[in-house]
């Protein structure tokens, strides 16, 4: 078997190189079957991983490869910035290594708005899509994980873009959670407060008239309820949902945190109970949900979180190395000649309806 | 000092009369200054009444009085059925109480839709007010709550309305809060992420040009880090918040739940905790929050969860009194005196940057 060759940009993310090298060195020590691209300003990329080495003696050098990049594409660069004057930035040269074929797909942790508009200028998006999505995993009640997107690529959004991004999550669910015939909803509000948005119903109609499982509207709490595999949403609704879940998730970890902290007693309650929570704590730990993909792209793209630690951040390469191993592209491939049939099928029956 | 009048929908919600009844005498005892009209079916009232009464002898008789409807709304009728078929339904009759001056303030945990027609029919909105809107306070880390608006009473909203949503928001800031100058904030994605959608901008032009304390754009996690009084969105946004918010609370309750009763260990670790996780589930408890405000209305009109039980509902009835007894209305209107104000300002200012 050939190795699973993913590009790695190791300068993105709040932290950078600290970050990115450890988790580097530790997924490689995991995972033999893969190799490391390692893309960045070449003296310091040289001088982390040295640094980092020690803790991992195991890992071959020959398991990852140093790439020169001779700019690095800021958190708050506009994206204008990073796709016009940064040709040589960490950020491009990874997705280039995508593009050239020397690589099965990239990683950065880097400002978002600028790996959307630069991965999808060197790798363009797939026949049939016309707007790449940012899709992820949430965990849900019954133990499994629901796929939500657009996290905030396209904040304005026709019923056509939402068809197809229930296509590509689709075909993202089935690589993920080897189902064959994975279930999607629309996020919606209640039928009981005024009627629904008209570009979710129109949606909702295309989807009803295709080949897809749509089981119909969810709600917000369908999401963490596991009600469908895959929930589809504008990108302005996709993002405030899930900050909005990050928000109150933290803030919740830290009220239970200052309860325990209260006093010397509540403290030594805490330590009696410490397996449970700390249990609890792993369940909910949402560093294991790193790693957003850019769906729609002619090549396997994932964006880490830029806080992610290096645990957070190996996360995200394991979510690569699926996408590859899974053969997620060639499935949105297929997904789309699915699709094309069944917008035909839609359409067909759209001017069945109108005569 | 007058007695606060409050008219109750008592057949509304998923239960109806066993939670809302108690929660009433409940409520009539903690606040001698409150007196209640109960509207329902008449037999089935005074039934639950006498069933109830027994458990709060305290309450004197004088203070509710019932009134009579033929009708009930369900919580699947349709807005039009509600409103055209059942004209002498509970909700109908609660809201005609207040427009005939015979209460300060309804409550409902009837059907949101039928309730916010029907409200809106017999009050008619303020002038000045486009379209009401539905507010609700949510728990924020700071230790206070967080007025967050529209919650989906609005799919499709202008840069007017919502810019309307922020000078109510701001009122009943004002009125619970006790703040002079509260905060405003428009959600809205990350910078980061391609450009905002044009009605927020377009909005955040007028809240920049206004008298009003704006803060800017905010984000999904704002809301429950507390970083402004208000967050204002349109309907369609607010409604998935809140809703996913309720289901993430909802899936970490039960997973908690879970890791507790894993074996007669953990749930003797449990027992031990049992004072601290009681502290925090009492601080979590949404139940407390029970109580949307429909804002715009010539009238308080609070709608309770429909789920609610009778510590919820009881608490949907406080939010009523102290709308009444923190003067919300004035306040609105008051504030629609700033707004056209402000309005004229942000005119006065667009046509001053075309010359």
């Amino acid at each position: 078997m050939n190795a699973i060759r993913i590009a790695v940009d190791c300068m993105g993310g709040d932290s950078g190189l600290p970050v990115t090298i450890p988790a580097c060195l530790a997924f490689a020590q995991t995972h033999p079957d893969a190799s490391l691209l390692l893309v960045g300003l070449p003296d310091e990329l040289a001088a982390a991983l040295s640094a980092a080495r020690k803790s991992f003696p195991d890992v071959q050098p020959s398991r990852y490869q140093v790439i020169a990049a001779s700019e690095v594409v800021q958190m708050d660069d506009p994206v204008e910035v990073a796709l016009r004057r940064k040709k040589d930035s960490s950020m491009r040269v990874a997705a280039q290594l995508v593009k050239d074929g020397l690589a099965d797909a990239c990683v950065s942790a880097g400002n978002t708005g600028a790996w959307m508009a630069i991965s999808r200028y060197v790798l363009k998006t797939l026949d049939g899509i016309d707007r790449p999505a940012i899709a992820t995993l949430l965990p849900n009640q019954i133990g499994g994980a629901t796929i939500v997107l657009d996290l905030g690529a396209n904040v304005d959004c026709t019923a056509e873009h939402l068809f197809q991004f229930a296509i590509m999550g689709i075909a993202l669910a089935q690589a993920n959670l080897s189902d064959h015939r994975p279930s999607v909803g629309l996020l919606n509000i209640g039928e009981e407060i005024i009627k629904g948005n008209d570009v979710v119903k129109q949606a909702a109609d295309l989807l009803r008239a295709s080949s897809l499982n749509f089981h119909g509207n969810v709600e917000g709490n369908d999401i963490f309820k596991g009600t469908v595999d895959v929930v589809v949403c504008d990108g302005f609704v996709g993002n405030v949902v899930l900050k909005s879940a990050e928000g109150l998730a933290r803030m919740l970890g830290s009220m239970i945190k200052e309860e325990f902290n209260r006093s010397w007693l509540t403290r030594l309650m805490g330590l009696t109970a410490l397996p449970v929570l700390s249990r609890f704590r792993k369940r909910v730990d949402n560093r294991q949900y790193n790693g957003a993909a850019l769906l729609g792209l002619r090549g396997v793209v994932i964006k880490s979180h830029g806080s992610a630690d290096a645990y957070g951040f190996s996360c995200a390469l394991e979510r690569a190395r699926n996408a590859v191993t899974t053969g997620l592209l060639d499935r949105i491939t297929a997904s789309i000649g699915q699709m094309n049939q069944s917008r035909s099928l839609a359409t067909q029956s759209a001017a069945g309806d109108n005569t």
